[in-house]
């Protein structure tokens, strides 16, 4: 299987070597917003397929290397004047009138299509123009929010990308110390959950016997990868993030782990927004993980909570607040009033002190009973680490206060730190429960630890 | 450079071996057009990515093993009951006619798309996906002629397959005694110009150092080719095929050959009519033959002219043809006034006699003046090969009679073959020119040996 | 670890390109014998490392292209002109004997090294040069029945090969219908036991999931396998070859196979003979099923016994035989006599009915009874295959008669087949039994079924 | 041809990846001298091969785990205990006596064999075993000089060593960013020429187009380069170190260079002392870029020349110098008359006075004409660098002044550095004049500047 395998994938070599080639000579050469737009109108209306492969290396190459302001009135051109051919438009609507049902209503979806589309799908041909046309978007991306008429190209971006990045296409990639220095310095730049400083540091990451790191790539981006997920080979769940990242840790034979913890998945580009890899990932990951190491019998994650402080912090503020008491708000307010950053080493002794239990607590509520975000019509829980976890059908397992120390995980999280547990018999039942009713998966004991809602807990005080 | 690549390709194992590891197991278990109806609801229903997954495998392994009455009527419900969703449409033309413009003819495409179009979509991002979609669609289209019904379902596949195999995910492989058996195997299946026996007439292609063969791959199917093309490397412009096919033919040393003859273009994949790689194809191989050997000075190719018998055929029971005199109709009649196969001998005979030259001058000006398609507007060659090289910029260089003296070279071409010279200083203009006015390019040779139009020639010969 | 692999790997690709680009543009280039020798003497006596490359390569070449007597001159003169240094040898001596000590003695094993022993080195250290070598030798060993002078010369061979072509540089790899088409063109060439025919042939002891094949290879010798092995999974010990080659055998899905039958072993290159990997390759194997396949349970061959129906003709022939009696002889007689080959209808036949019996009895007699070879002092079994395996540590276990009724089978082994257990707890004490003490494994059943010498036999008769 | 290649390399997957496995978790186990002893006994008596490579492993590990004392007994007894056979040494002699000749000289040379060499054999089978073996004769090497008794066992390490090690069986590797992590490391770890700190300062070595680096690998040792040598692409021949390291040094376009400067070339593995590969590596590194790079014209070094600040100390203390003149001895008299460290900024800023030339003069002189070293019976220059590249068949170019101004460079070659040229067409010849005559290749500018002798000045002064 070996053979073949390295049979085919000379070919990608090709590809690659294809896209080096004739990308590294090409620099970027700026072009005015006029000679872009020229050449887009260019590759629409051109015949052949050729000469259109480098007119799109122009664009593209031309796009790189032009001033912000040529760039972002580009970008509006692409939103507002390669949107749908109004006159065909109307034709179409006039046949569907004429003769409405399926084949006019397809004929009304061909006749509308954005004629940026084809643009987009023509640049996509030449070598390079896929991560050229993910750098577009994080550009589109990042005007957007004080440009909304780029919203329709941006959506145009995301059904394109969920097309060419559909799953079938990924490869999954162990990244280990093995792997070239090129990738390694490109996951030093992408760690968004626990940062990574230098090579040395990420060797106590991948170079134990006891860690392991899985990539997504895509064949035609074979230099970047998609999302990455760094996993612990462990004997225990974990309360804390701080000895799993200590480079001195104690190195669990392989094959007496029994739990994996999945503590940081990070998404590296952000011209995917939208384009979701990271359920697949997990599970894939477990797959392997399972081939490899058949003793296994704990998939779970060690999670930061990261709107949790920022919660507490509305909480302590409300003296309304459905969820705290005073007492609790009392103990809060030295550390969740204000909307800086906290004094640390205050916060610290006090977690390490009472405080951490009413912290534990509060998480819990927060995770299971604070729900605010509406999705496919039903309310999610406002924590975005929560949804996905639990979207993909994981179950939440424990709470654990004092379980980030650092920094950011005070200022963030408060400290708190969670497991989801995938476990495998249970993930479809969940994730259809999550997806058809809303319902989250939660374990007795984070149950009993979240205090429902003030109204019930009145209620169920006795008025 | 390698290392890198090496690397990357890995993850393309990764892809395949995924594929294989599902796919092997799963075999195609045979469900009911219920069934199957039921599966392309819920999956389009369907909240959850990866049960999504496991659900698209079931249907596309139902598909596989259902009856050909429930695959056909599966196809059927998919072009017909599986369009644009009609209470949608409605509602996005009513937004469109309330505030037209480029945002609301983008809802409507948007509102508009095929349902089915979702649906093979997330067939896609099964492993082995693709394959089992292109697959499905080779039995659309070997259905489409009887039904036309499934014509739309055909023009969703055939734009998805564009965007999927679109030339920059695709890879270029050379082919040769080295490569994989079970690869080889398909190359001698699938060659379609000159037939291939067995491995060892395959080797006689393949082994010497002045024979060739490329072909496409996409990274999604390793192992089915897509397109290939066979290269003799020669020391001039040959004018038969035979010397070319001889498995004793005498070696060219190949940094002494001078010209890359292009002698076979086989399309693999019925399920991608329509999506067209050969241009590409042609040009890269040129450039990767002129980087390993840079003295090369001529492309060529050597190429059948498959409609010219019938058109002579045609043409001879003409009375009224405006391309044959009379002593041409008469030393044409013996061989060519049938429908059925002609007398081989006393054909092969008559060409190497005078036959030869009537033949020669008559294949020029059928290649030249004889338009019947109508492409973009602008009428094109009536053969298929010369549209396909002169759309690529070539230039019809050399008529040669008694070329391909072969049964199925008899049959369809009269013995004829014809190269097309790949001009690299004059493709693009080439290219442009046909595309633009439909001009075709021809060497003074062949533009003095066609015959214009009757009508032209009898205004010539006598006022 | 597959991206350091990949990484590691394409350094292999360097050796081996280095080798093509190197020895393809040299074609055999014939010397006289003459220059053949002036250019080794030059090669000795040179001092630099670099020009001697490109002489060793003349040499090399120079051999290739040379007449055959040329070549058995140089032969005869490596081997008698190429020895020891005698004046070297003297002084040697001498400093030995006014102080002898280890230290003068590893003098005197330097000062006595043949001359040669640096050539073959020097030689080898050129592109292609290990190749050219092995066959070298082939040459010298198939001249050295009747030319005993080139046995010192054919001595050196052996012991450099051996450390070159240690176990420790060797890789096993796995072929399959997925390997390259010049590689399995190696195979057809190189199968030894059960002809291939042709690649379809082949195909049929890859391709299925219950067949395996493993080859041994060394990274100066890519293209050259060493020596394989063809793997039949079953779910029972087979009795007969046929069902095994049969290309319409019912397929064994891998995961329920239960055995491993080793069905046939082949050397490939005849200038390794005395260099074994035999025991290696097979152990190996067994270690990679068992990784890949755990639920195997049995491992074990399917083997000829290519000497018994020679010893069953001498036996016959020779009236005082130990092993047979009267009856014996008198069915034997027809069938054993001559020396030609048998008429293999009529012992066909014989087998199916009594003689069968008759002759597994004999068969075992002759297996676990005749010794003639010695090796280390102690008589081993005269039967090659039962010494290679049985000195491996291998089980005799079952002997079929009617087991390979090919003409082959029939005239070397009188239709027998035999199996060897490898019976991974009892490897190493069997094998140092039979290493230290000559004793041979095996089982009730076949030692049952063995007669011992008539000696015994009457003794046992008591008389 | 990839195809191939990638098959076979496959191979080497298997070879490491069964080092990998057999070898992880295989931990050194301290054994005792005793029980060392004994196992090399056993292992040579022995007759079994497989269980020959257990216990051949067994003693590797307990080597590796052993005692310092442990260790240094075991090889003492390796040394003075397993070497040749004194009995069979006597044997032979006598035979020899008897009956002299080629054939009794050889019998001889295999008789007097140590017996240590066919146990350092049988180690090498072991997975790993290679390694294990270079460091063991690391350890040899360190010990040597207080223990000559260990010079045999170091002399059957180099014999067998040059065998398993030779040229044929090398890869030669490029190393860039996009090489694996863990063997970037070990370059750091191995550069010995120009320090190198941390990936970081690494990456400025390996990723602008105008570097290269180049390593020799050995297939049963993949993740240890044995010698790698580093190249600046540039546009003149450099006279200073510092622009070549400087990472932000402007690169030169590929394309555009006209000379490769080898400016750094380390040996990495101890345990090949005496087993030389540097001229191959260049020779090879030469043919690469030539074939990459069409447009080189000129391969030149950067070198230091580390004994010459040393040497300078030697003629300034030596009153009856024959190198020196007075005045030069007054200015060399502050810097170099001490043993100990100069002191650096007084050097330096010396060196960019008058001193410069005076140096650069004497360094000419130093390099031409200071001999000491007898190889072949010939003299050859005293610094090793120079014997290295002149050997090799370089010419002396340049030298500079001022050109190496680190504390290293001040030190070992007051700031020289000097310039060898590999010119293709006079390699050969200058290699042949050195190699037979002693005739150092030398530029007419350094001849001139190279004084000669002082007896040859004060004669050329007319007294």
């Amino acid at each position: 299987m070996v053979a073949t395998m390295s049979f085919f994938t000379d070919m990608l070599q090709q590809i690659a070597d294809r896209g080096r080639t004739l990308i590294s000579p090409r620099r970027p050469s700026p072009r005015s917003y006029g000679e872009l737009r020229a050449l887009a109108e260019a590759l629409l209306t051109n015949r052949g397929e050729v000469s259109g492969v480098a007119r799109a290396a122009e664009l593209l190459d031309g796009f790189a290397g032009a001033s912000a302001k040529d760039r972002d009135e580009f970008l509006r051109a692409l939103a507002l004047d390669f949107g749908p051919d109004e006159a065909k438009v109307e034709e179409a609507i006039a046949a569907y009138r004429a003769e409405p049902g399926p084949h006019a209503a397809m004929k009304l979806h061909v006749g509308a299509e954005p004629r940026r589309q084809e643009l987009l799908r023509k640049l996509n041909r030449t070598p390079g123009g896929t991560l050229a046309l993910l750098r577009m978007r994080e550009e589109t991306l990042a005007r957007l929010s004080e440009d909304r008429a780029l919203a329709d190209l941006d959506a145009d971006f995301r059904h394109l990308f969920s097309s060419w990045f559909n799953r079938g296409f990924l490869g999954l990639k162990r990244i280990d110390w093995t792997s070239p220095a090129h990738v390694l310095e490109k996951i030093i730049r992408y760690e968004a959950v626990h940062k990574i400083e230098n090579f040395e540091e990420l060797k106590s990451r991948l170079a134990p016997e006891d860690r392991r790191l899985y990539a997504f790539f895509h064949p035609a981006l074979t230099e970047e990868p998609l999302i990455f997920v760094e996993v612990a080979l462990t004997q225990a769940i974990p309360g804390a993030i701080a000895p799993i990242l200590d480079p001195a840790h104690e190195i669990v034979p392989e094959k007496q782990a029994t739990t994996a913890v999945f503590y940081s998945i990070s998404n590296c580009q952000k011209g995917l927004a939208g384009v979701s890899f990271g359920n697949f990932l997990i599970k894939q990951v477990v797959e392997e993980l399972r081939r490899d190491l058949p003793q296994l019998r704990t998939f779970v994650t060690l999670s930061p909570v990261p709107g949790f402080a920022q919660w507490l912090r509305t909480e302590t503020a409300d003296a309304e607040s459905a969820f705290l008491g005073p007492q609790e708000r009392a103990a809060l307010a030295p550390h969740f009033s204000a909307q800086g950053e906290p004094d640390f080493e205050a916060l610290a002794a006090a977690l390490h002190g009472d405080l951490g239990e009413t912290v534990r607590t509060l998480a819990a509520t927060y995770l299971v009973h604070v729900r605010s975000q509406r999705e496919s019509g039903l309310e999610r829980p406002r924590d975005p680490v929560a949804r996905f976890h639990l979207g993909n059908g994981a179950r939440l397992e424990h709470v654990h206060a004092q379980a980030d120390m650092s920094r950011k995980g005070l200022a963030q999280g408060a400290g708190v730190m969670v497991n989801y547990l995938y476990d495998l018999d249970a993930i479809e039942r969940n994730h259809e429960a999550y997806a058809e009713r809303g319902e989250v998966a939660v374990s007795s004991e984070v149950r009993r630890l979240a205090k429902p809602h003030k109204a019930l807990r009145e209620l169920a005080a006795g008025r």
